[in-house]
């Protein structure tokens, strides 16, 4: 396993001390299983390659926003990258500072930024002119002054897949520099409601490497200069997120050396160091456990069918993402086969022709790496039921989040006459 | 609009006899909005083509799966392809016949197989040997006789998207011709609780021609002369679903044509003939209004913000899929633009570089043809409430899915403890 907390012990699985067989056996399956632990280790790498200088980390809330793991990070000070109201709903439930919330996001409604502004949130990502005036105005309604960073887009390649790219200019988000540039002259005049507080920049996510950090970095520093000497000066300097994490043989920097690359010209500056990390925080954090329920023969392939499928984790088929797939109980024996899921869909797999141990009817299988962008995505699709949610830390396990029944499903469709 | 039902009046579009803008006035946005007479009009078709030959129609669930949907199809006489013990429940409660079901996919469980065989559906059409011992045990512990298909691929390529293609040999379905074979020869002895009840095949999906059917049905159907030869009488011949509708240009052939096409070698074997379509029954019964949140001007790029995301309608982003959009409202002038969702994410995007109508903030566009795997697909990902579903007749429209709600989104995760 290249999963910390996750690891075995006489051949079955442990997250942390408790046995993954028991926990499936508990609560049932699908589960997504979660390590506190791993979450708490991984907030606090940044914290250690942060210590004594100014700063903000900012959890990513999409990544995972089960309410109990976001009280992890509010309790170890965290602050949040929400990118929609009820993000920021989940925050403040959670327990969370909504005054260390940045919101992110080309979209944002008119009721979201009311909620935002009247939550005194620490700013708005602002990605757009047109954004810009609407934040003015119902601050102005709202008789408060609303902090922004304007989102400026370095044009840097992050080497990530498209749909995760964020930083090239055919993107939708942001702005270029010298559109920015344009905004903050005469900034108080036009937007007497506002107060220009930092420049963000985001390049992607799942990025491996320091480089295509380090020249963003640079770019964004040399325009903060460039903004001084025209008169404004901004306190945040926010790297957005992205850091990767392993999912099969990835070699990502730690926190420590992405922060030795970068801090120094931010530090220079004088400016908060902000970043939003997600995947990086959540995304080893937790495994989704299946049982199989079929093993089909084909003349010329096998299949696994485990009862857990694209409704619940999506990566394989939106991203061709590579999920490491382990047996719960160590067996004797491999063969090459797909793991699919029950959807009726051909894109409804989680491997393909991988080497597997030799699993039977019942068994247990752990999809690795499922913390980040699994449970928040999954649908009912086939009108399956959402999987349950477990946080395990030590040897205790405690529901996060129940499995849901057909009742839940149908709720909103039989009450509405 | 290449929707029967939704059309233009003094420059303003209707489905039906309701305005969409009023419905979108009414409901809030983004908004899945269904024509029920487009609906039974295309159930009709099937039924007008099949007039007097014994059959069963049943509608794919899995391609729209809303309660009051599904009251359509049950109140014309329809049967129901079902992939999921959650889809019999829908089907019962919107006053289908069980006894009209049939059961597909690769990976049943236990508990789904009980539920279908105590309703005693139509019949399982079964994907794997695994399967029908599993039925059989089951169903004799219930002490009843379960009915199956058998699911024989044709490996036939329909020629479509990957993950919709289904009767290639390299696909998760079905079982060859010569496994099925093996299997029915001494399938009484060998399965005492199931009656061999008919050959399914299943081609794939969004399928245009006759062409790929006709070669299926025929391969087929000298399959069922060799089991015949065999001993082997089985009474239903199912042809699966996959006929495809307009979403650009397409030019998909009729009921009337492909059953014109197709007909002729089941009545040649007296079989009764069972179809489960389900894209063409609701694929343009719906489009999905949307709200344009913000223009915003790219040096290079113009993009059309709007408040509907991949959370509502994924296929873009998993499939590639073509959605055309149009204007609620007509507008003078058009322009070149991006038209994105509020996620984030590159990926969330509904089409790119396409010519738009001059739309500003505010206005409202269609999103069309998003009856089938629209809704059904959404989730919850930046933690955003799924869409309301209206569904109109004549000049009534009636709420069948109440728009989510914050207290729903966290409901499993605040009670659980």
């Amino acid at each position: 396993m290249k999963q910390e907390y996750f690891e075995r012990k006489d051949k079955e699985l442990f997250c942390e001390g408790v046995s993954v067989k028991a926990a499936a056996e508990k609560f049932g399956t699908p589960l997504y299983l979660y390590s506190a632990s791993h979450i708490k280790e991984r907030y606090n790498n940044f914290e250690e390659a942060l210590k004594g200088y100014p700063h903000e980390i900012c959890y990513a809330v999409k990544a995972c926003s089960n309410i109990h793991i976001l009280e992890l990070f509010a309790k170890a000070g965290s602050g949040f990258d929400i990118v929609s109201g009820c993000e920021l709903r989940r925050v403040i439930d959670a327990g969370g500072d909504p005054r260390k919330c940045v919101y992110a996001g080309v979209g944002k409604s008119a009721e979201e930024i009311k909620l935002a502004v009247e939550n005194e949130i620490l700013y708005f990502g602002v990605e757009s002119v047109p954004e810009l005036e609407r934040i003015n105005a119902i601050a102005g309604k709202l008789g408060k002054v609303a902090r922004v960073a304007l989102r400026a887009n370095p044009d840097v390649d992050a080497h990530t897949h498209d749909y995760i790219t964020t930083g090239k200019s055919e993107n939708k988000f942001g702005l270029t520099f010298s559109q920015t540039e344009e905004i903050l002259k005469n900034f108080p005049k036009k937007y007497p409601n506002l107060e220009a507080a930092g420049l963000q920049i985001h390049i992607g996510s799942q990025i491996t490497e320091t480089e295509p950090y380090r020249t963003a970095v640079l770019k964004a520093a040399e325009f903060v200069k460039k903004l001084r000497a025209q008169g404004t000066e901004l306190k945040y300097f926010d790297i957005g997120g992205g850091l990767g994490i392993v999912y099969k043989d990835e070699e990502p920097a730690t926190p420590a050396e992405l922060i030795k690359e970068i801090l120094p010209p931010i530090s220079e500056l004088g400016m908060t160091f902000v970043c939003e990390m997600g995947r990086y925080m959540v995304g080893n954090s937790s495994v989704l456990v299946t049982k199989v329920e079929y093993v089909k023969e084909n003349p010329d392939k096998t299949f696994v069918i485990v009862d857990a499928a694209m409704n619940d984790l999506i990566r394989p088929a939106l991203y061709e993402a590579y999920h490491d797939i382990v047996p719960v109980e160590e067996k004797d024996g491999t063969f090459v086969c797909d793991v699919v899921g029950p959807v009726c869909e051909s894109g409804d797999f989680f491997r393909k022709d991988c080497r597997l141990a030799k699993v039977g009817e019942g068994d247990l299988l752990a999809i690795c790496s499922a913390g980040a962008y699994g449970f928040t995505m999954s649908s009912n699709y086939n009108s399956r039921n959402r999987a349950a949610e477990v946080l395990v830390e030590g040897d205790e396990m405690t529901l996060i989040r129940k499995r849901e029944t057909y009742e839940d499903q149908v709720r909103n469709e039989k009450t509405c006459r």
